[in-house]
């Protein structure tokens, strides 16, 4: 993964900068932290919202005195909850995954470069990111690379994940982070979300401390989602990296022969400190960046696009359709929401070279668009 | 429901003002009104869209001389239409509603508190709202409080509802107004929509007038919808509150245990006069001022997100998953638009306390969100 | 079709102009046009953007020798595919259609006038639109007027639709343009999509080339879809007016009495070189200048609407309802995205004047509406 700074195309790069800022939205947003709302619009805004949140103490729990006297306090805060074991014939699946900070080149290719046009793009395209990062057991060494999105998580129906998480952020950027989950079960000790004073147990992972998260795959819970942080700084840390997916799949089903999550998002000034707006899929910027899938004529195809910031997307492919939500209607072009997830599943039957892109047009010629390649 | 002024933390207020602002969307509409088009986009602006609404008169209606001859005049402006009966076993549902002003808090806690992150919330919060109030029968006394959303309307398939309207909005914001719902049936007479000289007998409530809708519940009008203000000024109006729910159930069935209807929108300045947006639910804004569900375990739960701004949200409940509009996907993450509701069914089988809200970041965490507390 | 220039009321013009070019977005969007990106937000933009367009020059194709250099070739660039034939019992359906540049008029009604509201809408209100004119055989003779949208192409299951395309464009716009359609199959070839150095047959036809497409009709085609330019400066053309409709019919069905395709868009400043943003549907604003459509109760009607910009809107009718997606769901109100399409299908059984408009409200009061008149 590159993470060098090369030289900057200053003036092409400003020439985008508050122009292209403003063509794909502002890319600011507001974070409520620690008793303080905080909006990030510029760069030092992001440096505000991590002092705020390195304030945020650990809560005393949801169970504790201080709580029960919390205006809003329910008989509900004092239940306790028992840790979910695998159904009859699953088992557990287990993930370590640290918390950290890395270096991110939004667009790798170099020189940097858009492969659908053929166009130059100017640096820099790097910024620090938060990101999960795979690793063995007991966190005793890095298990894949610190990327965005994290590993996928994967189990079946019946299965359970256990999720270490390992708060690995450095000083600088100290604060608690979580992981909460979509789709499948959780009691509220593995919601992985800050609460204030009603925060459970999986709700704040300090600096340098680590939580195991319990997640139940339920028949319900087929289907890809995804996970994020959801702690005091949730909003900007998970627009700055720290999300990935988990899939479920049926029990002892065929799993597809490709099978690829594509994060649909934006990296904006305000977060990256970067000069200009990128739209993103799976954190990269331009077609030869972005993800190029590669597939073969026969295959079972499932492309599980998830939205992953404030915007409303679109994601087609050409030369394909798929049925929408798994019913009657035919489609190649669908809207995704923040945090929803649309499931693309065809048979491949199209060879050659596609393009497949954001249609809202302006996140498409931002970056937000890439290359499938099927083979006969 | 308290409506007092207390003093204001200006700085913090003010902190949040414009750029919060800025950071929700820029809250300014446009209007067509009577021959004009007003942009609210300030506070002063609601005051000249209300003189616009002021100067529309009551149109000669669609069978008259007047309407005949306007531009576009069509033999189907002549028709005449007969007010539905129930259907064989169905009954008439009725209800007496006024349209008038109120005083209205966003956030009615005091101190007032977002109590998801324990952070004191500035005010002032309150402001001058449009509310359908149930009224008695013959408006002859209020049957209930004045608020945000107004009154749910519920029936039965082959029922008819009836609903009287009395505009009451005092001289200083004298205009028309009516009602227009969704989902059920109704003929031209009773769509409740302002149209100029084709406006037809509901389509405009001058102040101090009343009018009776008459609307059929057909089977494919099962489900939830929204009624809104549809007169002159609506796009105003309906921002300012002037909204509320049709819940349309099966004959004969069993209703859900637990039923919730709820608005996502926003009070933004040029609407309110105050300094900032708020992102809401049902007219309040942050957890412990948005309504905070109560359910018990095996209870049947619905619960309605319906859109009532121009914006799109995204609807989650952590802790569950439903069917996305009853079909074979689950997700736990739903996009709503602009007067679109989204049912969300399950059987409750978690306990503890959960968060719900919209899952467009920036609206959560400027208040779009809320608690869902489920007893064992 | 007028295309004069009337008398400009430029008071209120002007008043609409900057603020209701905020109130309905900004209307910028940004393009990757041969190795630029270009910022299009006000007038100027748009000639820059074609100066940019004019510069590039046709790939030598994705099999040529430099292509294979390219970095990023894949074998898949070597293929070769073949033209489809109809499935037995299918036909050839043939169009020729010219891409050419026409004044077209926003709000054609003299004197311009919103008919829902009685409104005077101030001009000007047209401008130099790129539209797909319908063409006799060889590009002969003017088969159709040249519209905002193109023809609908409709053909049956089975079928292959054979589109000869010419680029008509005058010297002072010169530039390639290229069609792409939604929802049919088609081989790299057919695909219509400008990709720099791995460019197919038709993703590029310069000015004064012609080029024949030829797509098929699967069972997963039916419905309606959008076809649209993807050359080098699409992004551009397509906010123009370079678009239309695909509607595949089941094999020997009975088609609907009434089958409508409405394109939901906008047309703004930097697009037209007017003073305002226009929400338009298939070009148009304003109730009596957008489709007015006439259906007659006991029909059998089918209405697409198409999201054609970067915005999502949210298509109403009133008085009526539709199964969302064919599923279970009953609704007057649903999302669509860009390059979506929504089929609304219902029998009419409801006379009168309605309205259909999308319900983002400052679409609505900007020009996204129309009526429908239905007779007994």
């Amino acid at each position: 993964m590159p993470n060098s700074e090369p030289k900057v195309n200053a003036a092409d790069n400003l020439s985008l900068g508050r122009r292209g800022f403003l063509a794909a939205g502002a890319g600011a947003f507001l974070c409520s932290i620690g008793g303080q709302n905080i909006l990030v619009e510029k760069a030092g805004d992001a440096a505000k919202a991590d002092a705020a949140a390195a304030r945020v103490k650990k809560p005393a729990g949801a169970k504790s005195r201080l709580a029960s006297k919390t205006p809003g306090a329910s008989p509900v805060d004092q239940l306790t909850f028992t840790t979910p074991e695998p159904q009859p014939g699953g088992k557990v699946v287990e993930y370590w995954l640290q918390a950290r900070v890395a270096s991110w080149d939004i667009v790798p290719s170099r020189p940097r470069r858009d492969f659908w046009h053929g166009m130059a793009v100017a640096g820099p395209t790097s910024f620090r990111a938060f990101v999960y990062q795979p690793m063995t057991e007991g966190f005793a060494a890095e298990a894949g690379p610190a990327e965005i999105p994290g590993p996928t998580l994967e189990c079946e129906v019946g299965d359970v994940i256990r999720v270490h998480v390992l708060n690995a952020l450095p000083d600088k950027y100290a604060q608690a982070i979580t992981m909460h989950p979509h789709g499948v079960r959780y009691t509220p000790e593995y919601d992985g979300a800050y609460m204030g004073d009603f925060t459970r147990a999986g709700g704040y992972i300090g600096p340098g401390e680590s939580f195991t998260y319990t997640w139940e795959a339920l028949p319900e819970s087929v289907g890809a989602w995804s996970y994020h942080d959801h702690g005091p700084n949730h909003t900007l840390n998970t627009m700055r990296g720290l999300f990935g997916a988990i899939i479920v799949h049926p029990r002892g089903s065929a799993r597809p022969d490709l099978s690829k999550v594509l994060f649909l998002h934006s990296l904006a000034p305000p977060t990256t400190g970067l000069q200009r707006v990128f739209q993103c899929i799976n954190g990269r910027s331009y077609a030869g960046n972005t993800p190029t899938i590669e597939a073969k004529v026969g295959q079972e195809i499932a492309i599980y696009a998830i939205g992953m910031d404030d915007a409303f997307h679109d994601f087609h492919i050409h030369g394909h359709r798929w049925r929408k939500d798994g019913g009657s209607v035919s489609t190649d072009n669908q809207t995704v929401g923040p945090a929803e997830t649309i499931t693309v599943r065809f048979t491949e039957d199209n060879p050659g070279r596609w393009l497949y892109h954001c249609h809202v047009m302006s996140h498409q010629d931002n970056g937000m668009a890439g290359f499938y390649l099927v083979k006969p």
